[in-house]
């Protein structure tokens, strides 16, 4: 509303009562002004009001929702479904143009101004989270494992005559398989075991370097947030290693945003050394939809590079989450999450502990490891080679997700390539484990929740030990279960702990 | 936003495209404006992005929605579900005050000037209607029948004498019972067969105030639609009744603002006798959510007196309905639907007369009802006494809804009130019948699956006559429906039929 | 979906994880089957998925949502506005029929299945609160005021000859409206004071019963929640004196369920002698938007009796208003937001003692009233006699909403009945006040800011002293707040406070 | 709801009605069953509360929607902002997992589901269009550019040697990029001049294959839709040399859905040739927000590789707007539209023809192309150089968007390939000229306005022939043009014109 509409408001209702409300409008454009002007993520959130406000005002700024529009053009930004413009905000004409992700559309300023902003607060974001000297970031509408292919397919223009990639080892499927699509060779480099943990062989990592010649490796390709007994990369040493080499290093920080730990080594790793870009989730670390990652870097120029190597527009869906979402928290909230997320991983950790004591197994030492946890399980290993992958089955149908039991030998290959002990990082891990992990969002009640199914579960594989185990199927645990159910109305003390 | 956000915009992406998304921008507030300073409806209809604007506009000046609030009375506007919140667009603190439901609230001059406004658009949309010389409406969260009440109560200090109210005969519950609500005595007056109508016995109705005393008489309360084979009072007459013997005239037009000619009986009765206020329902007449009737009168001072004897505030929601779909429709809008519904009666009533005959039936000729038809159930009442309620049953089950069969001979009794011949409002209507009318919103599909599933019906219906009807039940026909239905496929044919 | 679509549905993923997600599916259908079972409020609110599959099991049971259904009525559901549509979740039909608003109907088993639920759980609600004995309820689409008139319109048929309403004085329009509108004369008894508290005159009120003689007397007509210093009436007593002389006894409890108090002395009044119906506001109590009620009583027939008082059908809008507050808080969750008034009630009332003191006022010592608190502005009275209202205006400028101050003196007329004193219950209250209260879903930063612009205001009208205060308008007042705020940067700092 | 919600249902309130309401949901459950079992898209639309119904049913098959689930992993769906969640319908896995986009979640049913419905519902669609044999496709969530570069890497892995794509020029840049992304070298092949028409040098091809060495060759990448004056590539004829020379064979369809000629190109290259894979965008076909693209193909096994190149889980937001829109549209109202585009394609082309030659320029005369069209701007290019970049900044400025004016003798150099003519998709087109075209949803007033604006567009031009264009700014333009809106009331004009 303009100041004419308000002049004739105040002559329908009182006037001092539209200037009051008029003065009220004033501190939601504020917030929206101050947002324009610092590109920063504001301290505290925003209500929903003054977001769907900025968000209307976008939208109405795109050409598809122009009043007087006439369309010619073979991409107009029409939607059938009302349903779907909606859902969308009427933001219908994506991101970036043929040439660059990043760039402006003439057709779409309130879309435009919606990437540049979205981008700015994720910047904000990534300083405030430990990764200060951060030079430039963008979003992209792709998950982890494509944007690093986009990060390799760019530093191939850079480096023509490099086949390699030189990756110390990390059991994931999708960052393996960023490699082979950019359609590089992977050079893997097994990790070393210290004490419990699994860590970069650093020597092996400079040796093959050299054997290969710097030239001929497009990159390292180190990791960050990873399971335990895995740790993050040694990413200091493997930076100056890159310096001195001149070789390019890109991190996969996959989750790593939400914590201290792995923030912290990206920034000493660009301090010390060389780090070209780092890659992370946007859904692991903003608690959005599966989607979208944020490829970062310390070079304005590079990141640009990588922006512009994206051929054609892009889905704003991924933006649009992120920036609702930080909108919505501030950068408060935002850190309250990141700090509870802390205190959960602490609350984990005493409660697997525990737990694993109860049952002669024992959680593992992984101090370098800040988000994931394993905690072993050599007696049930030890007392049937299908008791491992039969406890996992079992917490999946008990609705425990994301827990990840690893027995021991399992064979996988991947692409062309053979992983022995696949999912345990290593070739040999001494035992058996489970992986449980404290991710940003996580509640105690998830984690009471946890240890009290998972109690269960070591109690039922127990009593089970006399029956024939290889006959012994889900079928017939279902069925063991169903009627435990039905004597302990467990199923209501389920609802009952998941609502309280 | 604001001049300094656009600036900033500038800054981010091109001048050039945010001034052209601003001049956007423009348009959509050029139209709110013309609202504000006309408070007329638009001729075309809003998009629904300037419309959400709007509102979002009219919310954001709600004290409940100000950032900086702090509220320390009893009734804040606080919500406490955010689904609650969202599906009233934030306007939390109904319309009106405690002395009046047309008051302006100081927390909150959104609501107050949806209120207003939605008034305003509503008494533009009634004279566009028909009634040109309307002089002041309102919008009240009650149904017909309650706000026919609140008007008699109003009446009721006008005239503390009064003790009845003199109403032409229809048999329709709520219209009845809103004067016993308030405390009246109806008193009855029969209609008269004129031809296949029911019409106002006018000389009866003049005979009965002089018999009562005008003093004691409240009002004569008068009906516009109604179901055939009744029509719409003589309105014309009625208010020069009315004006000769000084008694007020409430006219029930429940369901007539959809019709030229119901509208045109209350233009003509206010020019040539009196007329002081006319009650309509909102649903039945513009295709929103049942709940809300608007009353309106010649007389601004005595609709002024109306909303004033509402005591306290009142819902938003019937008026906040109102307002978006006229402003989604447009008056061209609107229009076209009265349009299509003027063509729908006379398709139905062709259909109906075509269809009627095949079966030895008739469509009674009742010329003066616009909107309701009924078709003769001679033949399947003299074959059994149950037959009519079959059919009604029958039709009901396969999800015909708004056919009304009326047998004979219903006795019926409503608030002491003894009613013979209920449902035809008059004691002995010659024959029993069907009812079915042409609303607005109706579609030509809506008239062909009816005529298809009554000829259906009444095919069925005589094709059970050899049975024993007494014992013949609503399960039993399901049970060879059912049967007929799986032989048929006819369910699949129904779906076809109302999707296609 | 139904058995056959997961069958469907397991071909096309793996069937573990169909029966896995059909799992899930039964426990949202487990506490669907609970609460329409038991018919309470569930002791866990459910989460927004399980709300709304619930709304849209009950919208599609009505016929608009049909696929198949073709509709011949002249009220048949129909939309023209899909935004219209989705805010009521697709339920059109309202609630109710002509001759009963709790009636079931035919056309929409879903709308009637919403309204039973609803009353059904709002009935537990009540016995949670307190009333433990109530006997039956409904919730009514209209204000506190219209529907006690609609209980005053239901007793006028069981007493014929009543005139009066016995009404101890409580200075709000709507409840002494509610009275008018229903065509009865009220008659008030001033209040005594005891303390500084207004109380009931029991003498002065049985007295006027054997006056006027209890058979024309409708009811008596009394309140618990006020504000201060007035407090609840002495319900109990008045009871008892309905009981002894068997006069009804209709209870304005307004904003009482949030109160204990309140709801502790409604209980005891049925207990010991008569209460017909008690009315309480769905906004004020729950926090949904303006618009609804709550008539309760422990008689069933006699509650049954005012529903079918309602002509016509009713709004739906806040039934399902209350039916998604209640089913999002679950019954735990209103029990913590009644917790937490009652803490901020000692909190404001702590504060308010300390600030009133410095400025050498004081907190009113009304124990009795456990909602509302009043400070005495004797100093600011004796000072100007603009004074006081002025600290209103300023207190409104300033964004503080429901704070009153109540000047000595006031003289009003109210539908030609002179309230000398209002405002304050009494003819001459000792000294001007200002009222504060601890509603339903205040916040310690309600009260943080209320108090600090508070002493901020009283700081103010102190330095204006010198100053000709004839003169001094609000115009005078916003212009040296401008400056000031300009100086003092003190709009920041209150967002900064709003948000914090 | 279940069997025993029902029964309690039925005891709230009528049993007949419930079992109405019950039947009733059997009907959108009959519909959800039959898309479940034949994964094709219905023929008439749904309605939404059937679509909501489905997608609310799939959702909570997901495991963040599970009542009682606990998380323990890295990535468990928790979402911070509820509009967040809201607006993705609460699926927030995403679709597929690291190791192939297609590939089922066991965390996931629901969106499982979701992806392979829709990828089966896109097939079905692209059947319909005109490609009857294709064997498989899949939705990815990246635009028509990425989508040819992931085909590309894939074909990598199959064709180690190759380095070259064989590429007839289009003059698009995401496109070009495509194959710089993916590392490969693009061999320019210039079209050919026939008429007025730039038409495949079929033999350029030919002898580039020969000349290269087809193993060298990595594919040919053609193209159909692009802008007039050039035409979709002779598809049948490269298809042959495709298979003759056993080189692969990718098609940029990117808008190309629509039409049935570039639809039947593409079934026709296959039947006689050989056809890898062909790319469209989601967004120009289907009218829904830019972000993704179908890679279909004729050989399922390949197809396959495709998706499984995709490293990583993928955004689940274009497979659902898709979803959404085709459920709503029903393939009967994808037809409508594919047929009112071909309408208007005639209309556009008829009112082109008339206006060019009333400026003494002509519609050039390409039958081949069925979307775009182009009108020689000769006249304007020959008064003044930049006369042709001012129409285009002018058509801008008034709303029309879309339209691309090519002026002669541009040059641009792309990721370091220079373009003579660029924009021309030749070095030298023997005139400027203006294109339009006709895309899915263009509506007759698009065409109207379109023409209005393009005529006053060119009178303005010619006015300004004896002002100095060279001075001649956009400022200008618009001062001049706020003049005449003034003088003219255009802007109103224009409202009327655009919601008319």
């Amino acid at each position: 509303m303009n100041r004419e509409s308000f002049a004739a408001g105040e002559r329908l209702v009182s006037p001092a009562y539209v200037r009051q409300g008029c003065e009220a409008r004033r501190s939601h454009e504020h917030l929206i002004r101050l947002l324009l002007e610092k590109g920063k993520c504001p301290e505290d959130g925003w209500d929903e009001s003054t977001l769907e406000l900025f968000l209307h005002e976008l939208a109405i700024m795109d050409s598809n929702n122009f009043l007087g529009n006439c369309g010619v053009g073979e991409r107009e930004g029409r939607v059938a479904s009302s349903l779907v413009a909606r859902r969308h905000y009427r933001f219908i004409h994506g991101i970036g143009r043929s040439g660059d992700i990043a760039a402006v559309q003439p057709k779409a300023a309130g879309s435009s101004l919606l990437n540049k902003i979205t981008n700015s607060l994720v910047l904000d974001i990534i300083k405030l989270a430990g990764v200060h000297t951060v030079a430039n970031c963008f979003v992209v509408p792709m998950a982890t494992g494509m944007s690093l292919t986009l990060c390799f397919l760019t530093l191939r223009h850079k480096r023509p005559k490099a086949k390699y990639i030189i990756w110390p080892r990390i059991d994931q499927k999708s960052c393996f398989k960023s490699m082979i699509t950019a359609g590089f060779e992977p050079v893997v480099i097994e990790n070393v075991l210290e004490g419990d943990e699994l860590r970069t062989d650093l020597k092996a990592v400079e040796t093959k370097v050299q054997e290969l010649g710097p030239d001929n490796v497009l990159c390292i390709h180190s990791t960050t947030s990873c399971f335990a007994p895995r740790v993050p990369d040694r990413l200091e040493e493997l930076a100056v290693i890159c310096a001195n080499y001149d070789v390019p290093h890109i991190v996969n920080n996959a989750y790593g945003v939400q914590s201290s730990k792995c923030m912290h080594l990206i920034q000493q790793g660009a301090r010390v050394g060389r780090i070209d870009a780092f890659v992370q989730s946007l859904d692991k670390n903003f608690m959005v939809p599966v989607g979208g990652a944020i490829i970062a870097g310390f070079n304005d120029a590079f990141i640009q590079e990588i922006s512009k190597m994206y051929p054609g527009r892009a889905s704003a869906s991924p933006s649009l989450d992120i920036l609702i979402t930080l909108l919505s928290l501030g950068s408060n909230g935002y850190k309250k999450l990141l700090k509870e997320r802390k205190e959960m991983f602490s609350y984990l950790s005493n409660q697997l502990k525990k737990l694993s004591e109860a049952y002669n197994e024992r959680l593992l030492h992984t101090p370098h490891n800040p988000i994931s946890l394993a905690v072993t399980l050599k007696t049930l290993d030890e007392y049937h080679d299908k008791a491992v992958t039969q406890l996992g089955s079992m917490l999946f149908t008990r609705q425990v997700s994301g827990a990840r039991v690893v027995p021991l030998g399992s064979v996988q290959t991947v692409s062309g390539y053979t992983f022995r002990g696949f999912m345990s990082h290593t070739n040999n891990y001494p035992c058996a484990y489970l992986n449980a992990a404290s991710a940003i969002g996580m509640k105690m009640q998830d984690v009471d929740l946890f240890i009290k199914r998972l109690d269960k579960c070591l109690k039922t594989v127990r009593k089970v030990q006399n029956k024939d185990i290889d006959n012994y199927d889900q079928t017939e645990d279902v069925a063991i279960e169903e009627m435990a159910l039905k004597l302990d109305n467990v199923l209501l003390d389920t609802y009952k702990d998941a609502s309280s």
